[in-house]
C-alpha cells in the first residue's frame, strides 16, 4: 500500500455526500464522481450538493469532483462506492480502468439485481477483487443526522485489519465514532436485511398493527437476521452490535426510511407497481426481499425465514398483505 | 390447585384495566380490588374506569370489585399484582388474610423501594411465598394497545410450567398471544431494567442526540442487559426474545413512556426534583436505577453496566447530563 492512501467517493446521492463530508474533515483532496454534471457545477459554484444533505457546506478546494469515473478510480487507491446497487453495475460497464490494487469498500446496502448478490460478492466474483482488499462500511447511520453533525457510529469491515484500521481513521471525526469488524459478509448481508424487515414493520403499520406488535416483530427480525446470516457464514459474531441491531433499529423505527414507507403504502392497499410510481423509486429492499428468499429457498432454510417469506409472498406472488401478515402473526412469538 | 381458579387484579391503575379486560374475555369472574372508592362506583354505574383507559367498556356483571385487599384476596386463587411497586408494601401491610396458597403473579415493572428486590423475590424473601407459586407477566405491552384491541405479546413466566400455562390461557384472546417461560428472574429484572433504558434514551433525545444514536444506544443496552441478568442469575435464555429486547424497544422507542419522559427533562435541563414534581409522579425507573447500580456495586461488576451508571451518576450524584453522556459515548460502540 502506498505511505498516504487517496479517497475517493464514487457516488452523489446523500450517504455519497455525507461519506464526503466526513472524508473532508480529515483529507486534503477527496475525489467525488457523480454523474450529474450540473451537480457538479453547483457544488463548484455554491459549496453544496443541491439534491441532498444540501445544509452540508464543503470547502470546495478539498474536492476533485468528475463526472468521468474512470478519472476518479484513477486517480484513486481507495474507493468508496456509494452508488444505489440497482444502477452498481450499469456505471462499472463503462469502465476502462482496471479495479486490479484498488481497496473498495461498499457503502452500499443492497443486492446487485444482475448478480443478485451482495455488493463484496459482487466485487469478488465479477471483477476478481481479493478479498483482503473488500471492505464494508456500514450504520446504523442516517446520512441526514450527519448533515447535522449528531454523533453516529459506522462500523468498518475488511478481512485486512489494517485497511480496516486506515479507513477508519479518516472518517473519524468529532460526530464519527467508528468500530472495526472482520465481518465483511455478516454486516453487508445484516444492511441488506434490514431493508426487508423495514419494508415488513412498514406494512404492519399500514395494516395498523401497533406499537406493542412492532416491537414484537424486531424482537423476531433479529433473531432471524442472525439464523439467516448464520446460514451465509457461521463465525462468531454478536448480532446485538451496532451493525447488525442498531442498524435494524435505525431504519425499523424511521419513518423517513424509504422501505419502512414503501411497506407502508403496501399495507394501506397500494398495489407493488402503484406504490414504486408513488415514490418515484424502487426500495433497495424490494430486490433484497427476492434474493434473499432465493438464497433461503436455495439452501432449504425457508423454514427459518417466516418475515422474508411473508414480504416475498406479498411483494412477488401478490398475496393479500391483511392474510399474510395474520398468518405470520401466529409464527412469532 | 382448585379444579376451576378464581383470578383477581389487584390495583387499578391502567395496566391493571388492561389485564381486567383481558380476563374478562375468558372467565365468567374477574375479582379487581382499587383503593379508589368513587373508581369503583364510577366503572359498577358507567361500565368503564374513569381514570385510565375509559375507553375499555367492561361487562360489570363479571367484576367482583372491591376496595377492601382482604376480601379479594380471599375469594381468589391467583393474585395478579399491578400496584405500582412504590405504593406495593403499603398495601400489603394492611393485609390481615395469609397470602400462603395463594398463586401470585407480578404484572409490576419495578423494585420494591423498602426492600430494593423485585416483586418476585420480594413476595418470595419477606411473605415466604415459595418459587413455584410465583410468577411473572410481562410485556412488550403497551395498556393503550390493549384497550384498542391491538395485537401484543405477553410473556408468562413461572418456574411451575403448568401454573404459567393456567394463567397464559386465561390471558389469550384473538388481540393477545402468550409465551411460556421459565425465567421468572430474567423476565422481571429485564421489565425493571429496560426503565432505566428508557431514561437514557430520554436524556439523550433531551440533549440532542438522535435517531443514530438512539439506535446505538439500545443496541449497547440490550447488551448491557445481558450482562446484567445473566450476572444475576445465569441460565439459557434468548435476550433476543420480545420479554427482553422487545420490551426494552416498546418503552425506550415510545415517546409516552414515563420514564423516557423524565429522562427527556432531564436532558433539557431540569433537576430530577423538578421533574417529577412537573410529572406529578415518580418514574419507576427512578428506584430501579438506585437498585441496579447497588447490585452491581455489590456484585464488583460496575464495570460491565456503563449505562447504567451515567444515569445514576445523573439522578444520584448531581452530575451534569451533557458531561456524563459526552463521557457514556465512548464507551458505547
Amino acid at each position: 500500500m502506498r505511505e498516504k492512501l487517496r479517497f475517493a467517493v464514487l457516488g452523489g446521492g446523500s450517504w455519497g455526500t455525507a461519506l464526503v463530508k466526513m472524508l473532508s474533515e480529515n483529507l486534503d483532496t477527496v475525489g467525488w464522481y457523480m454523474r450529474n454534471e450540473s451537480a457538479i457545477r453547483h457544488i463548484k459554484n455554491e459549496g453544496h450538493n443541491p439534491n441532498y444533505i444540501s445544509a452540508v457546506e464543503f470547502d470546495v478546494e478539498k474536492l476533485a469532483l468528475s463526472h468521468d469515473i474512470n478519472k476518479t478510480i484513477r486517480d484513486s487507491d481507495v474507493l468508496i462506492f456509494a452508488i444505489p446497487s440497482a444502477f452498481l453495475e450499469n456505471e462499472l460497464k463503462s469502465l476502462t480502468v482496471s479495479l486490479k490494487d484498488k481497496i473498495i469498500f461498499s457503502a452500499i446496502k443492497g443486492i446487485v439485481p444482475e448478480s443478485g448478490k451482495i455488493v463484496g460478492e459482487h466485487f469478488h466474483d465479477e471483477y476478481k477483487i481479493p478479498f483482503e482488499n473488500i471492505g464494508v462500511i456500514t450504520g446504523p447511520c442516517h446520512a441526514e443526522e450527519v448533515a447535522l453533525e449528531r454523533l453516529s457510529y459506522l462500523t468498518i469491515a475488511c478481512a485486512d485489519d489494517d485497511k480496516a484500521k486506515k479507513v477508519a481513521k479518516v472518517l473519524e471525526s468529532d460526530y464519527i465514532r467508528t468500530k472495526i469488524s472482520d465481518d465483511i459478509i455478516g454486516t453487508e448481508y445484516a444492511a441488506m436485511l434490514k431493508n426487508i424487515y423495514a419494508i415488513a414493520a412498514g406494512i404492519a403499520h399500514g395494516l395498523g398493527y401497533g406499537d406493542n406488535f412492532q416491537s414484537v416483530l424486531m424482537s423476531n427480525a433479529i433473531r432471524e437476521m442472525k439464523r439467516f446470516i448464520d446460514r451465509v457464514y457461521k463465525m462468531k459474531r454478536n448480532i446485538n452490535n451496532s451493525a447488525y441491531l442498531g442498524d435494524l433499529l435505525v431504519t425499523g423505527y424511521s419513518t423517513f426510511s424509504r422501505n419502512r414507507m414503501f411497506g407502508n403504502m403496501i399495507g394501506k392497499g397500494y398495489t407493488v407497481k402503484s406504490a414504486m410510481m408513488e415514490m418515484n423509486m424502487v426500495a433497495e429492499g424490494y430486490y433484497a426481499t427476492k434474493s434473499a428468499h432465493l438464497l433461503m429457498e436455495k439452501l432449504k432454510k425457508k423454514s427459518k425465514t417466516p418475515i422474508i417469506n411473508a414480504v416475498y409472498s406479498i411483494l412477488y406472488k401478490g398475496k393479500n398483505p391483511k392474510k399474510v401478515f395474520a398468518k405470520l402473526t401466529e409464527k412469532l412469538d
